[in-house]
């Protein structure tokens, strides 16, 4: 069976190295005579599985140890409460950096508990990643979307000289390129683009930021008890922890981050160059403030848009459009996404102009 | 490879045949050219797996419309604060069955909501399934744990006359036998027992008791978005759902849950009478009460058990030491597990006692 060529957004195509030694330890972890997914999370060698994904995260993000690595059971939606029920109080004023949909769910969840203003917006075109306007005068920290799946933007350096600890959404680009760590007091991300599997997140936190969260939470709406029980509280997503453990050492066989960094930022250009360059095609995000993960174009017509997904759909490429809420055309390029996909769709976009 | 004989109490033996067929799926779901990993949760493909996933939990439950199958990532331990946090207002009192460590997190978590009231205990021993004492004058609802993992013990039918909903941690012995709809508001289970993969909770939700939820609350935290929007609001734990679906089916293929339910208990049968007439062996549970999913016993000595231990791991059966918190020795014998498996144990604690 050929595999299709696949740009989802996400759930998203993952290195098929790593899909290979999945389906072995589906049947047999380690040589242990049992799958990864039938082990106890107490026992020895979910313990193993455990301890190496942990190092090879901090190995390959270059994290040390005043951060601590932990897996939640949840997406990134999840955190969007769990981060101001943690850490902000009814009187307390959250900064967010508004730049799509993904800042406006934050923002709604931060409502909830405690005060938001708005340091920067991109709305309504939500084409870049915005200068901060102002920060607040005290905010409890500042928040901000990495990569914006939706819009296609992605900031090229974290907001600048922020005045509280960082709280980054990096779901859709975490791992594309070298870690900003300096600033940032929280870093939550959905596996489901550059990590593994869905229905498990990563939390890389700063001890010392998460030790400030309001205390008496229930057990598991608190980033601490992950701290303190090394994500143990209770049954962790086993088979997402041993992915991002095998996604990760794909990584490092990869170069690591800078070299990814690098390959993605030149296969997002080999598109970003044919769109500039296109009478019929453009992109959506502006120069500057593009993203390396989804490239989101329109054509000039909507016959033109819907020739081109007729005509990947034959070709075998998957996952084109763009997202319900705003139409048009994205190409999802993550890391395991390969570079000669990108010259096909190239290719097709070029005959498809005509 | 020889794969062990599998003893855990969760993550546990998941059956070959769901094993093998998740293996291609992995690289390719359904003849797609994509992974089940790698599917966009809002397309086509995954769109019929969740559709299929329903269809059978309905279908071998014998659950009707007036209920709702809900996809929450989580494990039943986020339940225990989610249910009170839906349902427990701060004057309403919750009736609590106390039957050990799980239902001891329930009645904790509750208490951060509400009021508690212990309609029956087991305590100190927990080795039985209670007569209900007392139920309050009003309860919100009535709270069990149909199967006690640590302790071994398991409602043979749930709580008579409830004054109010049942509420149902069925983590540890859901689709072990028919369902008990009646009587009951909500049953919550974590997967990973005899559903599937750890990091998914699937919850039978009746729809008019979902109606009498707190409303307010941030969307993932509320049972009743689950309900609106099809387990879709954010990205579900795609894999997990695939993994039930194809639990479901073998389960189907077996005979469906009557067949299932004479096979757990012939099963535990065998080994509750092996241990009652034992010289060194004794069953934990009382007779009336004892779980046909995980059997706790004891030797007569700690050299006893560390010996039948010990043989164990050289015949490759694996997963036997009883719980961390209460010692001894315990075999999880979930669907999954082969009866043959029930048939060398009871010949190994034979050679053991001598």
């Amino acid at each position: 069976m050929t595999r299709k060529l696949n740009f989802s957004s996400g759930p998203a195509a993952l290195p098929e190295p790593v899909l290979r030694r999945t389906q072995a330890a589906l049947w047999d972890l380690d040589g242990t005579g049992i799958g990864i997914l039938e082990h106890s999370h107490r026992g020895k060698a979910f313990r193993a599985v455990m301890d190496r994904t942990t190092a090879l995260i901090r190995e390959v993000g270059g994290i040390g140890d005043d951060f601590a690595i932990l897996f939640i059971t949840a997406g990134a939606t999840h955190h969007f409460s769990m981060v101001p029920q943690n850490f902000l109080g009814e009187t307390d004023t959250v900064d967010i950096c508004h730049t799509g949909v993904w800042s406006a769910k934050a923002i709604a969840e931060a409502r909830r508990f405690g005060n938001v203003h708005i340091a920067c917006s991109s709305a309504p075109t939500f084409d870049t990643t915005p200068a901060i306007e102002a920060y607040s005068a005290s905010p409890r920290y500042v928040h901000y979307t990495s990569n914006e799946t939706i819009y296609g933007t992605q900031w090229p350096t974290p907001p600048a000289s922020p005045p509280a600890p960082l709280v980054c959404d990096a779901s859709s680009d975490i791992f594309s390129r070298p870690l900003p760590l300096a600033d940032h007091g929280l870093i939550y991300a959905g596996a489901q683009k550059n990590l593994g599997p869905s229905g498990i997140s990563l939390v890389i936190a700063r001890k010392s930021f998460v030790a400030t969260r309001r205390p008496g939470l229930p057990p598991l709406a608190d980033y601490m008890t992950y701290v303190t029980e090394g994500s143990l509280h209770n049954t962790p997503n086993t088979f997402g922890i041993y992915m991002i453990g095998e996604v990760m050492a794909w990584i490092r066989e990869q170069g690591g981050l800078a070299v990814l960094g690098e390959r993605n930022a030149r296969k997002a250009a080999l598109l970003y160059d044919f769109l500039d360059h296109s009478k019929r095609w453009r992109a959506h995000a502006k120069p500057g403030s593009r993203s390396n993960m989804n490239i989101t174009f329109r054509g000039d017509s909507p016959a033109l848009e819907a020739a081109l997904i007729a005509r990947a759909e034959e070709r075998g490429m998957s996952g084109l459009p763009g997202h319900r809420d705003v139409g048009g055309l994205r190409a999802s390029i993550y890391n395991a996404f390969p570079e000669d996909g990108v010259h096909q769709l190239i290719q097709l976009l070029d005959e498809v102009e005509g």
